[in-house]
């Protein structure tokens, strides 16, 4: 029963393969390979960018600190939510990466903001007067940090905000399969069709090991991003095994089956839990994570059944055998149907 | 014929199948996996220093850079040798990551210095002059830049005068495994015993994917280190593919087996290319990197054979066949015996 | 009517008048002559603190950025009120001097936060997830950016929670003597005894030129503090004319007398406009800044006859005579009482 | 006999009479006021530059690292002198405002470097290679920290090659006006009209408090100085204090007649030591610095007599009393002819 994180999960078999098909020989360095060359193309292809500026990097955090190391003055806002990735998990590499910008929430809601709040954030600054900061981009998460979703026409709102106010929109896509998935549009449509400037594209939560694309639709923003890349030690010298697994993601729509499976599998999930006595969620569940509200004693019998995941909110140690904490469940493909009724099993069998 | 580097070397197949081997289930994220304990207890062996701060990086440049960061005030100067892989090749990581020291070269030579120039070269900053640069980490890479070799005795001097100075000193061990092989020595022997604290302990270069481990003698200096590592993007969600390598890099003597045949190798073919007409060694070969002069027609006729290296001096376009121009010769454990009896004779039957 | 800032008003004749007396022969350069020695001694005395760190620089901003930049790690959240200046209104200059730290408002209030909103704050941050921000140190102004006053009390309870976190605690006080003149406290009594680890002191605003000092109380904690400064470009060669200041500044009381007298001027500029219809206070007046919302007439009315001042919310131009809009008044000790009865008069005898 | 430096000397009575002027009523702070407005504009005239972009700082330094800042990635190279100030002396300012550029020194000799030695210098890295150093700005001193000064063709030389490279040049001119009396030159035939790109247009060392004007001769290069600046700490409340410097620093010629001022006693102070025996100049003296070689007994002599000055080779203890003992003697306008006489009979009167 591993509801963890899609991070804990494995590498697809599929992607493994093609690691060890292209253990071949000797290739060019530092991304000279053909297998580089290739990988790159494909994501231009799925995104339908034959002009995007496409870099593959380890990690996620590499991905969106470097993209906003690109579009960001050292003394400029970056407008995310309040518990934005950049913001809240990433140690500072975003301000460490734009060498000093500040992270500004944007709005109330933890997961998500709209378009008239960020007006109203981004308005609150006046670009004028230098002792305050300047206006820099826009960083939306999709999925979000709570495992909802926006709606493309959102995403449109905002982008309209960011482009009135002169500012680039970047979308951090961790989990952009799943999104991608979960609106059946593809990845063109949940990006600069709807005015997203930047993607940091994600592979590993989804079954990669660790690859990432930057995405940079407009190649004038991106003209520094390989000397930033480099000097943050974050080029492969074999890269051609970043490329194999980023082929292989994108081979046969293998990103978007993934996906569509762990959604899939965190709807039983979700359906196996619902109706439960104390059970309450306080996100609507939309792609492959639930934040859901249980019982102590629930999670009690949970944890004693052998259940892996996270307790967002609240401790498991506390009196009060009623009292809701607040669960994390997220699945990948990889999870078991057998696992999710056994956890739904254990959830609704617990006694206080 | 792929003489150009061993960074466009293969994976050993070890290494590899202990990947797979990984790829199994759910397992904590981050470095909480029981593999990367595994790993990181293997290298504290290795090196027979079992309160070592030991943390994996996917490149070279990120064990360094996080070393000098973690080792170096931003006012300090770092001393290396002119041609140091830190100062010339890693385009200002080491500047980022320390927010701005100053490499400051040390000797004449190009591939390294010796304890007197070390002394005269820090002796050059007043500490207690704040307008200057202040004293801080010595580095050094070992094999060196140019494919010599620092002997023990030569590390050891040099740790004398960091001591003297209060200074730390640092080894950078990209091709660690090679010159440990050429020395016929230990890990533990060519580090803390002769006073290095902390080494760059490379891997890909010697037949992993993407690993190197940052070793840090006295956990003291290393407190910050994760969250440096963090704060760089550096921090791999599925880390255990990391440790799987280092696992298997270090089991049952891999690593010395893998770099003693690429140093056997070397040592093929500087014998196969001695003694012909116009072959000029600018540094004696210790390991698995030659460096040779070859007259312009002999390049000429190796190129159009196939061959694969680098001429680090001169261009291959120019009238004078005689000329002499700076070819860099690498062998990792892949290289064909065959294909160094093929360059043998390529260069040996070449005409002006 | 010049209302606009204590920045803006002239240097106090006794500061002007010890320049030019400082103004004799060579003396040693970069703060190794007498003056600046006695100078620092003269802070020591004022503060009652023989062993504090004193530093002369020429901005209130270099103060606090350079004693953030001595307590906060890059990873570290420094936690301050939502409006305050090193938030808001320095460019990011403590995101430069500490290489990325995170600067994190507390409370709701856009003055001041109390003991209890620090603590939920502090609490926010789990210094063993080193994915988030670290704990750092918390900074608070005084006066307040809305004029208002932390008494003795509520200092002393936050620092009460400093202590329990961990963390240094540092005080702006760029106003420091119109705080201590309202509050009729000694300088130790509002800093160090109460628990203040370190003090931005202000001079500049109140009849100095160009100097403030850095106090840190604890030595340890300022050991790197000269580096820093110089390396910030901060350390003046002519130093005899910083210090100069500083000591005519501090000598008879100087300090307490300019600022006590802006806050009695501002008390009679508060007198003058209360009871005017219209006129509502937005923060008690506590020191020498006013915040006050008039109907617009009014600021109209104030404007045509020459009175300088900002409008803080809301614009001059519109259609509604009656909406109010607030105005922030400062004086310093050289503002005239017939300016302010000018003002007042101004102010009442406007018409819609 | 104060022979330490100019930055020890007084501030000149017309700039001192200047700013007490200046102390009148409230201005607006921040550079708004119209006496930085007319100080700037004065600095464009001086420079017959009407378009380029001027900021007042406080120290050389300041300006230095921030005309750096905005000409430099943090990739880049800065080719300067081995012993440049912004190399040597400013505590890594220039790397901390550049966010990790590296200062390259160029050539051999200590003060100078020629057209020649720079192409060499800046072909020896390939901006299209990412791992090296990308080509940042030339920086050359006028005067040198040697004393000696670049002829106008030497310095057209060298723009020259900047502009074939496509790189900025610039002037620290801490001694500019000391070079300009010394060349008989205007302040526009010393900068731009030569080729320079940037100055450093020193005051303090030549009669002024703490001002030194960075001169963009570009607007386009100085977009985003006020930010920098602003977010280095570095802007003025009271600006109009370094504006009544500079404004009267300018009027009427004063900063020739006190550079002149000061070369022509330096000249004095050369012809009172010359021939003296054992008296050897390392340096020819062009401006207002000597650099002169005194065996230990005349240096013990001069200190005894009262002389200050540094010696910067060899020490003042030692059993040899002829050994040569290199010291520096600057002069500013104030120094004393009587002085002078006095140093010269104390150095020729001496015995060991």
């Amino acid at each position: 029963m591993k509801f963890a994180s899609d991070n804990n999960g494995p590498v697809h078999p599929k992607i493994m393969e093609a690691m060890v098909r292209a253990n071949e020989g000797h290739v060019p360095a530092y991304g000279g390979d053909d297998l580089t060359r290739s990988a790159i193309e494909k994501v231009r292809e799925v995104f339908e960018a034959p002009q995007a500026s496409v870099f593959l990097v380890p990690t996620g955090t590499a991905a969106n600190a470097l993209i906003l190391g690109s579009l960001t003055k050292p003394w400029d806002a970056v407008f995310c939510s309040n518990f934005a990735h950049i913001h809240v998990d990433e140690c500072h590499a975003p301000e460490a990466f734009t060498n000093g910008a500040k992270l500004t929430p944007v709005g109330k809601r933890i997961d998500k903001f709209n378009s008239s709040e960020l007006k109203t954030a981004i308005s609150g600054f006046n670009p004028s007067n230098i002792q305050q900061s300047g206006h820099g981009p826009v960083s939306i998460t999709q999925v979000t940090e709570r495992g909802t979703l926006y709606g493309l026409d959102e995403i449109a709102g905002i982008a309209d905000v960011c482009r009135e106010a002169g500012v680039p929109l970047h979308l951090d896509g961790a989990r952009f399969a799943n999104a991608a998935a979960a609106l059946g549009c593809s990845a063109a449509e949940m990006s600069w069709k709807v005015g997203v400037d930047a993607v940091s594209f994600g592979a590993t939560k989804n079954g990669a090991l660790a690859v990432e694309a930057a995405v940079i639709f407009d190649p004038a923003r991106a003209v520094e991003f390989r000397r930033r890349q480099q000097r943050a030690a974050m080029v492969f010298s074999k890269s051609r095994y970043l490329a194999a697994q980023m082929e292989a993601y994108l081979t046969d729509g293998l990103w978007l089956e993934t996906a569509g499976e762990a959604n899939r599998l965190a709807g039983l999930l979700e359906a196996g839990i619902t109706g439960i006595d104390g059970v309450e969620f306080a996100f609507p569940r939309q792609a492959n994570m639930i934040f859901v509200w249980l019982p102590r004693f629930r999670h009690r019998a949970l944890k004693e059944a052998g259940a892996y995941y996270y307790i967002e909110a609240g401790v498991l140690e506390g009196d009060d055998p009623h009292e809701p904490l607040l669960g994390r469940l997220v699945c990948d493909w990889s999870v078991k149907e057998a696992d999710i009724a056994k956890f739904a099993d254990a959830a609704q069998g617990a006694r206080p």
